[in-house]
Protein backbone atom coordinates (compact mmCIF):
# COMPACT_ATOMS: atom_id res chain seq x y z
CA UNK A 1 0.00 0.00 0.00
CA UNK A 2 1.47 2.95 -1.27
CA UNK A 3 0.09 5.32 1.27
CA UNK A 4 0.35 5.44 4.95
CA UNK A 5 -2.56 6.98 6.91
CA UNK A 6 -3.39 8.08 10.31
CA UNK A 7 -6.11 9.19 12.18
CA UNK A 8 -6.69 11.24 15.15
CA UNK A 9 -10.20 11.74 16.62
CA UNK A 10 -10.18 14.84 19.20
CA UNK A 11 -12.70 14.74 21.54
CA UNK A 12 -12.89 15.18 25.91
CA UNK A 13 -15.77 13.33 25.45
CA UNK A 14 -14.03 10.17 23.86
CA UNK A 15 -10.84 10.52 25.39
CA UNK A 16 -11.93 10.64 29.25
CA UNK A 17 -14.59 7.68 28.15
CA UNK A 18 -17.82 9.42 28.35
CA UNK A 19 -19.15 8.53 24.89
CA UNK A 20 -18.29 6.15 21.65
CA UNK A 21 -15.83 7.54 19.35
CA UNK A 22 -18.27 7.44 16.29
CA UNK A 23 -16.04 9.89 13.61
CA UNK A 24 -13.02 7.36 14.09
CA UNK A 25 -14.19 4.34 12.79
CA UNK A 26 -16.31 5.97 10.14
CA UNK A 27 -12.70 7.68 8.95
CA UNK A 28 -11.43 4.39 8.45
CA UNK A 29 -13.93 3.05 7.10
CA UNK A 30 -13.94 6.23 4.51
CA UNK A 31 -10.65 5.90 3.68
CA UNK A 32 -10.42 2.24 2.90
CA UNK A 33 -13.35 2.53 0.93
CA UNK A 34 -11.20 5.21 -1.04
CA UNK A 35 -7.97 3.44 -1.18
CA UNK A 36 -7.93 2.83 -5.29
CA UNK A 37 -9.14 6.32 -5.59
CA UNK A 38 -5.87 7.77 -3.44
CA UNK A 39 -3.62 5.39 -5.41
CA UNK A 40 -3.28 2.81 -3.00
CA UNK A 41 -3.91 3.97 1.34
CA UNK A 42 -4.43 1.91 4.31
CA UNK A 43 -5.17 3.30 7.77
CA UNK A 44 -1.76 2.22 9.99
CA UNK A 45 -2.41 4.00 13.54
CA UNK A 46 -5.40 5.72 15.14
CA UNK A 47 -5.49 7.72 18.38
CA UNK A 48 -7.80 9.55 20.96
CA UNK A 49 -6.78 12.45 22.71
CA UNK A 50 -8.91 15.25 24.55
CA UNK A 51 -9.49 19.00 23.22
CA UNK A 52 -5.91 20.25 24.50
CA UNK A 53 -3.60 22.06 22.39
CA UNK A 54 -0.47 20.13 23.80
CA UNK A 55 -2.07 16.62 23.44
CA UNK A 56 -2.88 17.28 19.85
CA UNK A 57 0.54 18.40 19.29
CA UNK A 58 2.44 15.61 20.49
CA UNK A 59 0.75 12.79 18.51
CA UNK A 60 0.67 15.34 15.23
CA UNK A 61 4.56 15.47 15.90
CA UNK A 62 4.93 11.86 16.20
CA UNK A 63 2.80 10.55 13.14
CA UNK A 64 4.86 13.26 10.98
CA UNK A 65 8.12 13.36 12.61
CA UNK A 66 8.80 9.70 13.64
CA UNK A 67 6.29 7.59 12.13
CA UNK A 68 6.38 9.66 8.88
CA UNK A 69 2.84 8.81 7.71
CA UNK A 70 1.42 10.59 4.37
CA UNK A 71 -1.89 11.38 5.67
CA UNK A 72 -3.19 12.79 8.90
CA UNK A 73 -6.45 13.60 9.46
CA UNK A 74 -8.13 15.12 12.46
CA UNK A 75 -11.52 14.93 13.60
CA UNK A 76 -13.14 17.15 15.74
CA UNK A 77 -12.15 20.05 17.55
CA UNK A 78 -12.64 22.41 15.01
CA UNK A 79 -16.11 24.12 16.11
CA UNK A 80 -16.32 27.58 17.94
CA UNK A 81 -16.82 26.44 21.73
CA UNK A 82 -14.00 27.36 24.19
CA UNK A 83 -12.56 23.84 24.17
CA UNK A 84 -12.30 23.79 20.14
CA UNK A 85 -8.38 24.04 19.72
CA UNK A 86 -7.28 21.55 17.04
CA UNK A 87 -6.81 24.38 14.44
CA UNK A 88 -4.47 26.36 16.61
CA UNK A 89 -2.61 22.99 17.28
CA UNK A 90 -2.34 22.46 13.72
CA UNK A 91 -1.40 25.47 12.56
CA UNK A 92 1.22 25.60 15.14
CA UNK A 93 2.83 22.65 13.35
CA UNK A 94 2.71 23.21 9.69
CA UNK A 95 4.87 24.32 7.30
CA UNK A 96 2.87 24.66 4.27
CA UNK A 97 -0.56 25.98 4.66
CA UNK A 98 -2.53 24.31 1.98
CA UNK A 99 -5.81 26.49 1.58
CA UNK A 100 -6.95 24.93 -1.53
CA UNK A 101 -7.97 21.75 0.21
CA UNK A 102 -10.11 24.05 2.94
CA UNK A 103 -12.08 25.87 -0.12
CA UNK A 104 -13.44 22.64 -1.39
CA UNK A 105 -13.74 20.93 1.65
CA UNK A 106 -16.01 23.93 2.87
CA UNK A 107 -17.40 24.46 -0.48
CA UNK A 108 -18.76 20.82 -0.95
CA UNK A 109 -20.00 20.87 3.25
CA UNK A 110 -22.12 24.02 2.59
CA UNK A 111 -24.05 22.22 0.44
CA UNK A 112 -25.11 20.30 2.94
CA UNK A 113 -25.31 22.62 5.63
CA UNK A 114 -25.02 26.01 6.58
CA UNK A 115 -23.53 25.33 9.56
CA UNK A 116 -20.68 23.75 7.85
CA UNK A 117 -19.30 27.37 7.83
CA UNK A 118 -18.69 26.55 11.92
CA UNK A 119 -16.29 24.48 10.95
CA UNK A 120 -13.02 26.38 11.36
CA UNK A 121 -10.17 23.53 9.97
CA UNK A 122 -6.77 23.86 9.46
CA UNK A 123 -4.87 21.91 6.76
CA UNK A 124 -0.87 21.56 5.76
CA UNK A 125 2.22 19.85 5.34
CA UNK A 126 4.56 18.97 7.52
CA UNK A 127 7.41 17.39 6.32
CA UNK A 128 6.22 14.67 4.07
CA UNK A 129 2.82 14.49 5.58
CA UNK A 130 -0.16 16.13 4.84
CA UNK A 131 -2.46 17.35 8.06
CA UNK A 132 -6.19 18.20 7.24
CA UNK A 133 -8.29 18.92 10.03
CA UNK A 134 -12.31 17.67 9.32
CA UNK A 135 -15.25 18.04 11.66
CA UNK A 136 -15.96 16.14 14.75
CA UNK A 137 -19.36 15.06 13.18
CA UNK A 138 -19.19 11.41 11.71
CA UNK A 139 -21.09 12.13 8.48
CA UNK A 140 -18.33 15.14 8.08
CA UNK A 141 -15.84 13.05 7.16
CA UNK A 142 -17.04 11.02 4.00
CA UNK A 143 -18.53 14.49 2.91
CA UNK A 144 -14.92 16.23 2.93
CA UNK A 145 -12.90 13.21 1.60
CA UNK A 146 -15.68 13.27 -1.22
CA UNK A 147 -14.55 17.04 -1.64
CA UNK A 148 -10.88 16.11 -1.47
CA UNK A 149 -10.54 12.55 -3.40
CA UNK A 150 -10.53 14.63 -7.60
CA UNK A 151 -6.94 15.57 -6.18
CA UNK A 152 -6.02 13.59 -3.30
CA UNK A 153 -3.94 11.21 -4.83
CA UNK A 154 -1.76 13.94 -7.00
CA UNK A 155 -1.62 16.11 -3.56
CA UNK A 156 -0.10 12.80 -1.76
CA UNK A 157 2.46 12.10 -4.86
CA UNK A 158 3.61 15.73 -5.11
CA UNK A 159 4.43 15.36 -1.43
CA UNK A 160 6.86 12.19 -2.10
CA UNK A 161 7.97 14.68 -4.87
CA UNK A 162 7.02 13.29 -7.73
CA UNK A 163 7.82 15.92 -10.47
CA UNK A 164 5.60 13.87 -12.83
CA UNK A 165 2.85 14.74 -10.93
CA UNK A 166 3.69 18.40 -10.33
CA UNK A 167 1.14 19.99 -13.12
CA UNK A 168 -1.15 17.62 -13.77
CA UNK A 169 -4.24 19.13 -15.98
CA UNK A 170 -7.07 17.69 -17.45
CA UNK A 171 -7.40 19.01 -20.92
CA UNK B 1 -32.00 39.39 25.11
CA UNK B 2 -29.44 36.79 24.98
CA UNK B 3 -26.27 38.53 22.98
CA UNK B 4 -25.09 41.74 23.26
CA UNK B 5 -23.80 43.12 20.17
CA UNK B 6 -21.52 46.05 19.14
CA UNK B 7 -21.01 47.88 16.04
CA UNK B 8 -17.19 49.90 15.10
CA UNK B 9 -16.98 52.37 12.46
CA UNK B 10 -13.57 52.44 11.27
CA UNK B 11 -13.91 55.67 8.88
CA UNK B 12 -11.71 58.56 8.76
CA UNK B 13 -14.02 60.93 6.95
CA UNK B 14 -16.43 59.85 9.82
CA UNK B 15 -14.21 60.35 13.18
CA UNK B 16 -13.23 63.64 11.59
CA UNK B 17 -16.89 64.93 11.02
CA UNK B 18 -16.21 65.39 7.46
CA UNK B 19 -19.12 63.11 6.69
CA UNK B 20 -21.89 61.25 8.04
CA UNK B 21 -21.73 57.68 9.14
CA UNK B 22 -24.22 56.00 6.79
CA UNK B 23 -23.28 52.49 8.05
CA UNK B 24 -22.86 52.22 11.57
CA UNK B 25 -27.18 53.16 12.12
CA UNK B 26 -27.54 50.43 9.24
CA UNK B 27 -25.67 47.76 10.83
CA UNK B 28 -27.82 48.53 14.35
CA UNK B 29 -31.17 48.45 11.93
CA UNK B 30 -29.72 45.05 10.33
CA UNK B 31 -29.09 43.35 13.77
CA UNK B 32 -32.09 44.60 15.14
CA UNK B 33 -34.29 43.08 12.49
CA UNK B 34 -32.74 39.64 12.57
CA UNK B 35 -32.48 39.89 16.46
CA UNK B 36 -35.25 37.25 16.86
CA UNK B 37 -32.91 35.02 14.11
CA UNK B 38 -30.15 35.24 16.49
CA UNK B 39 -31.82 34.01 19.20
CA UNK B 40 -32.02 37.57 21.11
CA UNK B 41 -29.44 39.93 20.35
CA UNK B 42 -29.47 43.85 21.40
CA UNK B 43 -26.67 46.62 20.13
CA UNK B 44 -25.52 47.73 23.33
CA UNK B 45 -22.77 50.00 22.19
CA UNK B 46 -21.54 51.54 18.70
CA UNK B 47 -18.95 53.61 18.25
CA UNK B 48 -16.39 55.39 15.83
CA UNK B 49 -12.43 55.65 15.24
CA UNK B 50 -10.19 56.50 12.23
CA UNK B 51 -8.87 53.66 10.22
CA UNK B 52 -5.61 53.41 13.03
CA UNK B 53 -4.91 50.35 13.89
CA UNK B 54 -4.02 51.17 17.46
CA UNK B 55 -7.69 53.26 17.93
CA UNK B 56 -9.20 50.01 16.44
CA UNK B 57 -7.48 47.83 18.84
CA UNK B 58 -8.53 49.83 22.36
CA UNK B 59 -12.01 49.32 20.82
CA UNK B 60 -11.85 45.74 20.34
CA UNK B 61 -10.00 45.02 23.62
CA UNK B 62 -12.42 47.39 25.80
CA UNK B 63 -15.37 45.76 24.08
CA UNK B 64 -14.03 42.06 24.24
CA UNK B 65 -11.85 42.00 27.15
CA UNK B 66 -14.10 44.58 29.44
CA UNK B 67 -17.84 44.61 28.53
CA UNK B 68 -17.40 40.76 27.24
CA UNK B 69 -19.89 41.38 24.53
CA UNK B 70 -20.77 38.67 22.12
CA UNK B 71 -20.50 39.81 18.62
CA UNK B 72 -18.38 42.97 17.45
CA UNK B 73 -19.25 43.82 13.78
CA UNK B 74 -16.41 46.60 12.39
CA UNK B 75 -17.67 48.01 9.32
CA UNK B 76 -15.11 49.49 6.92
CA UNK B 77 -11.33 49.57 6.02
CA UNK B 78 -11.13 46.41 4.64
CA UNK B 79 -10.35 47.83 1.27
CA UNK B 80 -6.69 48.03 -0.64
CA UNK B 81 -5.81 51.48 -0.02
CA UNK B 82 -2.93 52.34 2.45
CA UNK B 83 -5.19 53.74 5.03
CA UNK B 84 -7.24 50.25 5.16
CA UNK B 85 -5.73 48.33 8.75
CA UNK B 86 -8.90 46.87 10.08
CA UNK B 87 -8.25 43.13 9.11
CA UNK B 88 -4.48 43.94 10.41
CA UNK B 89 -5.88 45.40 13.73
CA UNK B 90 -8.46 42.63 14.25
CA UNK B 91 -6.07 40.16 13.38
CA UNK B 92 -3.83 40.96 16.01
CA UNK B 93 -6.63 40.85 18.21
CA UNK B 94 -7.78 37.51 17.73
CA UNK B 95 -6.91 34.11 18.91
CA UNK B 96 -9.04 32.00 16.71
CA UNK B 97 -9.57 32.13 13.05
CA UNK B 98 -13.61 31.61 11.62
CA UNK B 99 -12.52 31.22 8.01
CA UNK B 100 -16.05 30.02 6.96
CA UNK B 101 -17.42 33.00 8.20
CA UNK B 102 -14.93 34.91 5.74
CA UNK B 103 -15.90 32.00 2.67
CA UNK B 104 -19.71 32.45 2.99
CA UNK B 105 -19.88 36.56 3.04
CA UNK B 106 -17.10 36.33 0.49
CA UNK B 107 -19.41 33.91 -1.76
CA UNK B 108 -22.54 35.78 -1.00
CA UNK B 109 -20.86 38.93 -1.91
CA UNK B 110 -19.61 37.94 -4.95
CA UNK B 111 -23.05 37.26 -6.19
CA UNK B 112 -24.05 41.28 -5.85
CA UNK B 113 -20.61 42.32 -6.93
CA UNK B 114 -17.19 41.62 -8.69
CA UNK B 115 -15.55 44.91 -6.38
CA UNK B 116 -16.34 42.17 -3.12
CA UNK B 117 -12.95 40.35 -4.24
CA UNK B 118 -11.23 43.38 -3.06
CA UNK B 119 -13.06 43.06 0.61
CA UNK B 120 -10.01 41.83 3.23
CA UNK B 121 -12.53 41.02 6.07
CA UNK B 122 -10.81 39.44 9.01
CA UNK B 123 -13.24 37.52 11.27
CA UNK B 124 -11.93 35.54 15.03
CA UNK B 125 -13.12 34.88 18.25
CA UNK B 126 -11.28 36.77 21.24
CA UNK B 127 -12.28 35.22 24.80
CA UNK B 128 -16.00 34.91 24.82
CA UNK B 129 -16.13 37.43 21.82
CA UNK B 130 -16.54 36.70 18.09
CA UNK B 131 -15.31 39.75 15.77
CA UNK B 132 -16.28 40.15 12.18
CA UNK B 133 -14.72 42.57 9.68
CA UNK B 134 -17.69 44.10 7.07
CA UNK B 135 -16.98 46.57 4.36
CA UNK B 136 -17.76 49.98 5.26
CA UNK B 137 -20.21 50.15 2.07
CA UNK B 138 -23.44 50.28 3.44
CA UNK B 139 -25.28 47.45 1.67
CA UNK B 140 -22.34 45.20 2.56
CA UNK B 141 -23.44 44.52 6.27
CA UNK B 142 -26.83 43.31 5.24
CA UNK B 143 -25.61 41.21 2.60
CA UNK B 144 -22.91 39.77 4.96
CA UNK B 145 -25.40 39.42 7.79
CA UNK B 146 -27.59 37.16 5.63
CA UNK B 147 -24.84 35.17 4.25
CA UNK B 148 -23.84 34.73 8.17
CA UNK B 149 -27.16 34.47 10.02
CA UNK B 150 -28.30 30.56 9.02
CA UNK B 151 -25.33 29.97 11.73
CA UNK B 152 -24.52 33.06 13.95
CA UNK B 153 -26.97 31.57 16.49
CA UNK B 154 -25.35 28.78 17.00
CA UNK B 155 -22.14 30.34 16.40
CA UNK B 156 -22.82 32.48 18.90
CA UNK B 157 -24.40 29.29 21.45
CA UNK B 158 -20.94 27.18 21.10
CA UNK B 159 -18.59 30.31 21.86
CA UNK B 160 -20.64 30.32 25.22
CA UNK B 161 -20.08 27.09 25.29
CA UNK B 162 -22.98 25.12 24.97
CA UNK B 163 -21.93 21.71 24.23
CA UNK B 164 -25.42 20.83 22.78
CA UNK B 165 -24.77 23.34 19.92
CA UNK B 166 -21.16 21.65 19.26
CA UNK B 167 -22.97 19.52 16.20
CA UNK B 168 -25.32 20.92 15.03
CA UNK B 169 -26.53 19.11 10.99
CA UNK B 170 -29.94 19.55 9.10
CA UNK B 171 -30.94 15.84 8.91
CA UNK C 1 0.82 53.83 -19.46
CA UNK C 2 -0.96 54.01 -15.58
CA UNK C 3 0.35 50.56 -13.75
CA UNK C 4 3.31 48.72 -13.92
CA UNK C 5 3.79 45.37 -13.90
CA UNK C 6 6.60 42.35 -13.47
CA UNK C 7 6.57 38.82 -13.98
CA UNK C 8 8.55 36.54 -11.94
CA UNK C 9 8.76 32.58 -13.71
CA UNK C 10 9.82 30.37 -10.10
CA UNK C 11 11.15 27.37 -11.72
CA UNK C 12 14.59 24.95 -10.85
CA UNK C 13 13.87 23.42 -14.54
CA UNK C 14 13.54 27.05 -16.59
CA UNK C 15 16.35 28.87 -13.96
CA UNK C 16 18.90 25.51 -14.73
CA UNK C 17 18.08 26.33 -18.63
CA UNK C 18 17.00 22.33 -18.19
CA UNK C 19 13.47 23.69 -19.85
CA UNK C 20 12.24 26.67 -21.51
CA UNK C 21 9.81 29.31 -19.79
CA UNK C 22 6.63 28.41 -21.21
CA UNK C 23 4.55 29.87 -18.06
CA UNK C 24 6.43 34.15 -18.42
CA UNK C 25 5.98 34.58 -21.90
CA UNK C 26 1.98 33.39 -22.06
CA UNK C 27 1.69 35.97 -18.69
CA UNK C 28 3.14 39.14 -20.73
CA UNK C 29 0.88 38.32 -23.76
CA UNK C 30 -2.33 37.87 -21.16
CA UNK C 31 -1.47 41.24 -19.30
CA UNK C 32 -0.50 43.08 -22.46
CA UNK C 33 -4.07 41.68 -23.84
CA UNK C 34 -5.46 42.72 -20.77
CA UNK C 35 -3.91 46.35 -20.67
CA UNK C 36 -7.01 48.42 -21.22
CA UNK C 37 -9.11 46.44 -18.98
CA UNK C 38 -6.62 47.03 -16.44
CA UNK C 39 -6.60 51.12 -17.00
CA UNK C 40 -3.46 50.71 -18.95
CA UNK C 41 -0.65 48.14 -17.96
CA UNK C 42 2.28 47.15 -19.14
CA UNK C 43 4.73 44.60 -18.50
CA UNK C 44 8.27 46.30 -17.17
CA UNK C 45 10.28 43.76 -16.14
CA UNK C 46 10.90 39.63 -16.59
CA UNK C 47 12.93 37.25 -14.50
CA UNK C 48 13.49 33.99 -13.75
CA UNK C 49 14.49 32.22 -10.03
CA UNK C 50 14.79 29.15 -8.99
CA UNK C 51 12.19 27.48 -6.24
CA UNK C 52 14.53 29.22 -3.34
CA UNK C 53 12.62 31.25 -0.83
CA UNK C 54 15.95 33.68 -0.56
CA UNK C 55 15.80 34.28 -4.38
CA UNK C 56 12.08 34.83 -5.06
CA UNK C 57 12.17 36.97 -2.26
CA UNK C 58 15.43 39.35 -3.28
CA UNK C 59 13.35 39.80 -6.64
CA UNK C 60 9.90 40.58 -4.99
CA UNK C 61 11.89 42.77 -2.25
CA UNK C 62 13.74 44.94 -5.70
CA UNK C 63 10.43 45.23 -7.54
CA UNK C 64 8.42 46.39 -5.26
CA UNK C 65 10.96 48.87 -2.55
CA UNK C 66 13.27 49.66 -5.45
CA UNK C 67 11.27 49.74 -8.71
CA UNK C 68 7.50 50.51 -6.88
CA UNK C 69 5.86 48.03 -10.09
CA UNK C 70 2.73 48.26 -9.57
CA UNK C 71 1.54 44.62 -9.83
CA UNK C 72 4.08 41.46 -9.87
CA UNK C 73 2.85 37.75 -10.68
CA UNK C 74 4.39 34.60 -9.83
CA UNK C 75 4.06 31.49 -12.03
CA UNK C 76 5.06 28.28 -9.99
CA UNK C 77 6.16 27.18 -6.99
CA UNK C 78 2.38 27.30 -5.42
CA UNK C 79 2.14 23.08 -5.53
CA UNK C 80 2.80 20.31 -2.77
CA UNK C 81 5.91 19.28 -3.92
CA UNK C 82 9.11 20.08 -1.28
CA UNK C 83 10.52 22.62 -3.48
CA UNK C 84 7.21 24.47 -3.72
CA UNK C 85 8.04 27.93 -1.72
CA UNK C 86 6.70 30.32 -3.82
CA UNK C 87 4.07 31.53 -1.15
CA UNK C 88 6.09 31.21 1.60
CA UNK C 89 8.07 33.49 -0.06
CA UNK C 90 5.61 35.98 -0.40
CA UNK C 91 3.66 35.53 2.67
CA UNK C 92 7.03 36.74 4.54
CA UNK C 93 6.92 39.96 2.44
CA UNK C 94 3.14 41.04 1.82
CA UNK C 95 1.98 43.63 4.57
CA UNK C 96 -1.65 42.83 3.91
CA UNK C 97 -3.18 39.38 2.81
CA UNK C 98 -5.78 40.04 0.04
CA UNK C 99 -8.06 36.83 0.47
CA UNK C 100 -10.54 37.76 -1.84
CA UNK C 101 -8.09 37.71 -4.68
CA UNK C 102 -7.21 33.79 -3.45
CA UNK C 103 -11.15 33.23 -3.54
CA UNK C 104 -11.92 34.56 -6.90
CA UNK C 105 -8.64 32.64 -8.65
CA UNK C 106 -9.65 29.13 -7.03
CA UNK C 107 -13.07 29.78 -7.81
CA UNK C 108 -12.46 29.92 -11.27
CA UNK C 109 -9.65 27.15 -11.27
CA UNK C 110 -11.92 25.24 -10.02
CA UNK C 111 -14.39 25.18 -12.87
CA UNK C 112 -11.65 24.31 -15.24
CA UNK C 113 -9.90 21.47 -13.16
CA UNK C 114 -10.13 20.28 -9.60
CA UNK C 115 -6.25 20.03 -9.20
CA UNK C 116 -7.04 23.98 -8.69
CA UNK C 117 -7.09 22.81 -4.99
CA UNK C 118 -3.52 21.76 -5.03
CA UNK C 119 -3.02 25.75 -5.44
CA UNK C 120 -1.24 27.03 -2.65
CA UNK C 121 -1.29 30.92 -3.52
CA UNK C 122 -0.85 33.31 -1.98
CA UNK C 123 -1.48 37.26 -2.57
CA UNK C 124 -1.06 40.53 -0.99
CA UNK C 125 0.20 44.24 -0.52
CA UNK C 126 3.89 45.23 0.03
CA UNK C 127 4.03 49.29 0.13
CA UNK C 128 2.67 50.47 -3.11
CA UNK C 129 2.67 46.62 -5.18
CA UNK C 130 0.23 44.34 -4.99
CA UNK C 131 1.90 40.33 -5.03
CA UNK C 132 -0.35 37.72 -6.75
CA UNK C 133 1.21 34.10 -6.94
CA UNK C 134 -0.24 32.10 -9.83
CA UNK C 135 0.54 28.35 -10.57
CA UNK C 136 3.00 27.64 -13.40
CA UNK C 137 1.30 25.72 -15.78
CA UNK C 138 0.48 28.43 -18.66
CA UNK C 139 -3.07 28.05 -19.08
CA UNK C 140 -3.29 28.91 -15.54
CA UNK C 141 -2.03 32.51 -15.73
CA UNK C 142 -5.45 33.48 -17.62
CA UNK C 143 -7.08 31.42 -16.19
CA UNK C 144 -6.36 33.54 -13.00
CA UNK C 145 -6.39 36.81 -14.89
CA UNK C 146 -9.56 36.38 -16.22
CA UNK C 147 -11.06 35.83 -12.23
CA UNK C 148 -8.98 38.82 -11.45
CA UNK C 149 -9.75 41.37 -14.26
CA UNK C 150 -13.33 42.47 -12.82
CA UNK C 151 -12.00 44.43 -10.29
CA UNK C 152 -8.17 44.34 -10.67
CA UNK C 153 -8.00 47.74 -12.44
CA UNK C 154 -9.99 48.76 -8.55
CA UNK C 155 -7.73 47.12 -6.60
CA UNK C 156 -4.34 49.23 -8.23
CA UNK C 157 -6.52 52.30 -7.97
CA UNK C 158 -7.23 51.86 -4.21
CA UNK C 159 -3.68 50.71 -3.80
CA UNK C 160 -1.94 53.82 -5.26
CA UNK C 161 -4.75 55.73 -2.76
CA UNK C 162 -7.21 56.79 -4.81
CA UNK C 163 -10.13 57.79 -2.42
CA UNK C 164 -13.02 57.81 -5.29
CA UNK C 165 -12.49 54.18 -5.93
CA UNK C 166 -12.58 52.93 -1.90
CA UNK C 167 -16.34 51.82 -2.22
CA UNK C 168 -16.90 51.14 -5.94
CA UNK C 169 -20.56 49.08 -6.29
CA UNK C 170 -22.81 47.63 -8.96
CA UNK C 171 -25.83 49.50 -8.35
NA1 LIG D 1 -17.29 29.12 -3.67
Amino acid sequence: SEYRVAILTVSDTVASGAGPDRSGPRAVSVVNSSSERLGGAKVVATAVVPDEVSRIKDVLRQWSDVDKVNLILTLGGTGFTPRDVTPEATKDLIEKETPGLLYVMMQESLKVTPFAMLSRSAAGIRGSTLIINMPGNPNAVAECMDALLPALKHALKQIKGDKREKHPRHV
